[in-house]
């Protein structure tokens, strides 16, 4: 029967089931398939770890609780005639394949970039045989739950899915870093706000939230041997992420697949730190600000200092050990030379030791590095760090692409690893406006607006030979929050951040073998943004629901 | 004493206290004044109306939990010591001058445009003695009381102002029609998401809804003589404006000072209607669309039927005569003339009665204007018909411009009065990308976006004559939901849609003669978006939190 069964899937347009990051194998069939009143999820792994348990529970409770109708005029009432005699599906049973440990999610997901698995196998069959779901690891397993919960659609308080039978081979992702950046010290976001965010990431299979949690405008973050950077620096006792919130963070992201890269920014963006320890402050808060950053407020880490390097480096070193990531930045963005040229102290410690700031810098960044690399970490850095200054870096150093999709190139020419960050595609703040409070024209400096098809046609490998393009390690969209707050996190980052998630799983071939494109993105990128909505997560409208309805009739052409 | 208190006065920077719009006419002092617990509002008003009891319990109820720090570094907290002896204010009298008559606010709002009175007088002294409140009518008094509770901040639980006394004389709007235009056609708004508009409407003093209620899209509104435009043309049964919701929306919004100004746009963007009566659509979702539609659906109605234009009057004037306000629209904008060129019923009623499209049009829109005016109304239309038609209307007719800002000088030289609504400065939605599906470059068609600084600098008089000048009623920004959304409304609403506010209320001049300006704006903009936020309106950060609280700090030459 198989080869039938082929020939039907072949007919079916496999682009209007919502699975969003597609599948890079997919089969699918025509056939509707219901979920009985006893529909289960059976774990049959020894020793399951709770968070495996947890995870299964809540792919249970969305089947329940999603109620998202099919996006097709009439929202499906036409599938009810052929739901009363539909196959039913009586459970999923999930596994582990070759004996693979049954270690926590969390666990899997903080291994070493590049030596995780993430692949799983699905079939959804519709002859009223039980779904199948393997995979060589727990973070698989999670991976294919969340695809098997992308399946249903409810008819009148009937779950159900419609292109049965469905047969998932081998999906793992092309990239294995595929992130989300948000900046919470320009404004701060609760808790419950990243946890939303963590959830969402999840859906779409997203594997690292990038925690730029510090910067010149406040430190919301309270390091363990350093408590009063936070307890001066945070706009408030209220905006501070405890050492137990910071823990509760990383579980929630384990749990669900994901990897916590936290960024300390340094030497720039460090204004926050003078409100504790000015004496490694330079230019703090200087006017006119523009001749001393990028942006308000001036204040840089004394990096000519040995008594500088030496807090920054503990202070790495006591946030960086409560984490379980691998991967640490240091950041290294946005040096303001003058600065320095204006601070008599770091000119003084420059003279005193016959150094140049470049050659301080090195100096400071190896004390950084070296804190990270005592703990087994690996450093991230932002692109300057190798574009523009001359540091020696450990040829491990992850590297940040982002002032210019172009620069990826230049860096993996050193032969370091990259992190795609383009602001000419991946900025979600840029379009709406600058946060400059006097300028009467207030563009962003990154105009105009990037749209979800921008986005979306991102090529990771653009550019670059066979050896530099094994050096990319994925990509991620980013908010800095100079103009977004609690009030427009979800609004401004999804759907939008979702399109990242699709380029670095699925890679540049949809399953049919078909390039990777716009319009046949739209319809499963709609089904993402209902369902989103349904959990709670207030993504936006990319078109009138009328359009959202009837796939390819308001595209420009139709 | 009272020179000297002037005195003190004029030295203090009376921009600094929250007040948006901010009053015409305003003294302040230096002196912090808090709220005693039995702090109480008397209502000096003989048989005092419902909504006025109702409007001042929802003052006091915000003094007590809008719970607003102070924008400022320590939010306030220097302050504690002064309060601590600081005078108290034992009571607000409010009464109304000159006998007027206790109408309830509602009542008043719906006056006819330009003969409302929404002026208001407020002293808050400094002197232990009680705050006074008068006006000529409810609506005045309701704007007053507006005024006086953006007067509070929390410290520690005591409720307080730090720059009485307060005097304000007479302060009222420049303008008469102060707007706020939402399409809930593309996308569907709940009575939920609209009540919540409409607050913040008015804590803003913006005195019209113009709802743009039905489009092509979808049809939600349950009109009294045709339920089936909604039952067939709503995107669902639970996306509909039933006729208690309008009514409950329209007695919501009159409570709160607003006129609800709805909108049946007509000929085109009227393809829902084809769902229940397809004999009244031309090129109904005909395709391209782009050959019949500025976007998709295509759909217009036969305007040279005769059955047609009967059956859209009698459509107006079922709806319109439910509603309060002697403004309505039809419309009439975005008119595509291939549609009717390709359809041949439009052409054989064309040609059996010899008449050319644009006579025809004349006809009908003769019609559909004598369905208002048989009511008492006066028709609003957008400026093509008058700038792009050959049509004859009233000339109290009021004309929304909105192609471009500097059209207003050829609608205002046809005698008629216009509503500023223009695209290139008050288009909430322009720059966040295109909601056509497979556009590769995806920009919307009024890039860029619109900031809070563009919207804030519009002259509502600029190149008008001063006859052309007195037809200027006013001003609104508008929200087109091709990408909005329950999701965003906030979001991309506010606190942008208050600087027209503003600029329509306060006029050109700030109340100590210097001419409104950005610099100036910023922190009482500030105060009023986290007032919002406070009172759950999700307005959205305009700089980081470290700015909002250092006014000035951050702007582009500090």
């Amino acid at each position: 029967m198989l080869p039938l069964l082929l020939i039907s899937i072949a007919i079916a347009p496999c682009s209007v089931l919502g699975l969003w990051p597609i599948p890079r194998n997919l089969q699918t069939g025509t056939t509707l398939v219901k979920l009985p009143s006893t529909f289960d999820i059976k774990v049959d792994v020894n020793n399951p770890p709770q968070d495996l348990l947890d995870a299964v529970g809540r792919t249970k409770s969305y089947l329940q609780t999603d109620k998202l109708q099919r996006l097709a005029v009439g929202r499906g009432a036409n599938d009810s005639a052929a739901l009363g005699t539909a196959p039913t599906l009586p459970s999923l049973c999930i596994s582990l394949l070759n004996s693979a440990p049954p270690r926590p999610i969390a666990v899997e997901a903080v291994l070493p970039i590049g030596t995780r698995s993430e692949g799983y196998s699905l079939t959804v069959p519709s002859d009223g045989s039980s779904a199948v779901l393997t995979a060589s690891s727990t973070l698989g397993l999670f991976r294919g739950l969340t695809t098997f919960g992308q399946l249903w659609y409810d008819n009148s308080g009937t779950t159900y899915t419609y292109q049965a039978p469905v047969k998932i081979v081998n999906d793992s992702p092309a990239f294995p870093y595929r992130g989300f950046m948000l900046d919470t010290a320009r404004n701060f976001f609760p808790v419950s706000d990243i946890k939303r965010t963590l959830d969402a990431m999840s859906w779409v299979k997203l594997n690292t939230f990038h925690w730029h949690v510090v910067d010149s405008q406040s430190f919301p973050l309270d390091i363990p041997a350093f408590p009063e950077l936070a307890s001066k620096g945070a706009y408030s006792s209220s905006e501070i992420y405890s050492a137990a919130n910071v823990k509760d963070i990383v579980s929630y992201a384990g749990a669900r697949g994901i990897d916590v890269l936290m960024e300390i920014d340094t030497p720039g963006h460090t204004t926050a730190i003078a409100a504790s320890h000015p004496e490694h402050i330079a230019c703090n808060q200087a006017s006119p600000w523009s001749s001393f950053a990028n942006e308000p407020p001036a204040g840089q880490l004394r990096l000519a200092s040995a008594a500088t390097a030496s807090f920054t480096a503990q202070l790495i070193s006591s946030i960086a050990q409560t984490l379980p990531s691998t991967l640490f930045s240091t950041g290294g963005d946005e040096l303001n030379i003058n600065c320095y040229v204006r601070d008599p102290q770091t000119q003084a410690d420059l003279s005193k030791s016959g150094r140049t700031l470049e050659q301080a810098l090195n100096t400071f960044t190896q004390s950084t590095h070296k804190a990270l690399t005592d703990l087994g970490k690996t450093p991230v850095v932002w692109e300057e760090m190798v574009l523009e200054h001359a540091v020696t870096l450990p040829q491990n150093t992850v590297v940040m692409v982002w002032i210019s999709s172009q620069h990826a190139a230049a860096v993996t020419a050193k032969n370091f690893r990259i992190v795609h960050g383009p602001s000419d595609y991946f900025y979600l703040d840029c379009g709406t406006g600058e946060s400059i409070g006097s300028d009467p024209f207030a563009n962003s400096w990154c105009d105009p607006f990037k749209t979800w098809q921008k986005a979306y046609t991102f090529d990771p490998l653009a550019n670059l030979s066979t050896a530099q393009q094994s050096l990319v390690l994925g990509g991620q969209q980013l908010l800095w929050t100079e103009q977004s707050s609690p009030e427009n996190l979800d609004s401004i980052v999804w759907p939008r951040a979702a399109t990242s998630a699709e380029v670095f799983w699925t890679g540049a071939t949809l399953p049919d073998g078909t390039a990777r494109n716009v319009d046949a993105a739209l319809p499963r990128l709609h089904d993402i943004r209902y369902r989103m909505v349904r959990r709670g997560v207030r993504a936006i409208a990319l078109q009138p629901h009328f359009c959202a309805l009837r796939p390819g009739v308001c595209d420009l052409h139709a």
